[in-house]
């Protein structure tokens, strides 16, 4: 595995396999990985002869009240299971040559990034955006992989693909869990152990919402509160949101149509970490 | 030359040029061309093997009052001198394929686009960033050319450009003249024989504010005042602005340093026809 710290060195090597005719793959990290990124560095491998894993934490993605300066580091141990998964290159750019002092570009997706995760977090996914653009401009790639954990995420870089006409197909990965089903997370060693033992009850909450909406309940508001009782009745769990979208637009449902591809998310605070999750299911 | 009118052959035309070794240079234009445009085209042939001229009318950078229906159009014309200027490939897509109805993306380039033309046009450079954006991702261009004419959206693509890591290069163009000084420019058909006659006052202008730099003169509202006498002495002449800023930073001078890079920029309806102008001079 090659690694490379610099934009211009990074250009000239994806520039060298396209010429030579191979396919470049990328999987965008902030680092702190685990078993859900190596799932994605091995579905890149799948369809693309090179990969490209970055690894950057990226400051215009973190809210002025975020946990940007304490996000979990270890470049050691990142670049050790970056490698053992099948990564390439291992691109590490510095946070002054991605955003230098006088960075005035932004790019925007409107609409899907006003809901749910955008609704808290107001200038997130422009800094999901912006850095996704960056990175594409940087590797060149062919493909690129990212995991459905970030629901929201997937739809906003789809919908900036498809309007900026980046020629880059998006492949979404599913969720890898703990063996509870708690979604592997770079925020979940910050749990205590209560914490972490309660936790599980966000992926129970969302088979509940599943069995529920395969019963036949239609009621958006039935389903929600059923999954509020259960995640409630562990003390450490505070609800952010539990909501149930239309998966495409992510415009909220109040009744589900039969055929309708339902996002069902939430956001819940244990303790001072905020955990998200989400399936997608279809309406039968 | 070919005509190429759909976004996935313009890709896959682009990728095979590269793939051969072929260097790629797009002049962007939004047609009605002109021997400015054809000084353009020339250009990026001598810095590529293959030039694309994209002939777009870009609706999102008119603002709603503005020409976008009237806005001169000659496919015919346009063809041809696209084709005897040297023109590759003649990149001519449709509206609905640019912006279908789902578009929700935008490039925003912040402060350099909020003064002189962006001031008055407060979306336009959001339009122009996000389309040339788009076409740099249709036609994968080694080199892309822009005139000096547009002096505001030279700085602020090469801002975008920077910012977004986008690996291009972006080359300027002088502004062509006609004999008597007056800019080419796709507007300057609406001109009555009147106008068009006053309007070489502008370049005039121009000419003389270089000449008081050079002669000493620091103070910038007594070159802005002396340019507006001479300006306003066209009866049909109405100014919009005539500034003095910094090339780069686009900010507003008020007094003159030794060897700071000027923007000298105005813009001037003549009847209904708006049309802009600049030099840049360095202040020796």
């Amino acid at each position: 595995m090659m690694i490379v710290t610099t934009i211009s060195e990074m250009q000239q090597i994806a520039d060298d396999y396209r010429r030579n005719g191979k396919k470049i793959g990328i999987v965008p990290t902030m680092g702190c990985l685990h078993e859900g990124h190596l799932s994605l560095i091995n579905l890149a491998k799948h369809h693309a002869d090179v990969v490209i894993t970055t690894l950057f934490v990226n400051p215009s993605q973190f809210g002025p009240t975020e946990d940007f300066e304490k996000y979990p580091r270890d470049f050691e141990r990142d670049n050790k299971l970056a490698e053992s998964a099948g990564t390439d290159i291992l691109f590490v750019p510095s946070k002054e040559d991605m955003y230098p002092s006088d960075h005035l570009t932004n790019i925007n997706v409107e609409r899907i990034t006003d809901v749910l995760e955008g609704k808290i977090r107001p200038t997130h996914f422009r800094g999901v955006a912006t850095v996704v653009g960056k990175l594409f401009n940087i590797t060149k790639p062919h493909i690129a992989v990212f995991g459905q954990k970030d629901a929201q995420q997937t739809v906003v870089i789809q919908q900036m693909v498809k309007d900026l006409n980046n020629d880059i197909k998006i492949i979404i990965a599913p969720t890898v869990r703990e063996s509870d089903g708690l979604a592997m997370s770079s925020r979940n060693v910050y749990l205590s152990t209560t914490e972490r033992n309660e936790s599980a009850v966000l992926y129970q909450s969302l088979q509940l919402a599943k069995q529920l909406i395969d019963e036949g309940e239609r009621n958006c508001s039935t389903i929600i509160s059923e999954m509020t009782k259960l995640i409630t009745s562990k003390p450490s769990a505070k609800i952010d949101y539990v909501l149930i979208s239309n998966a495409s637009s992510l415009e909220e449902l109040v009744t589900l149509q039969t055929g309708c591809k339902i996002l069902v998310s939430l956001a819940v605070r244990f303790g001072t970490t905020r955990l998200i999750d989400n399936i997608i299911h279809t309406k039968k």
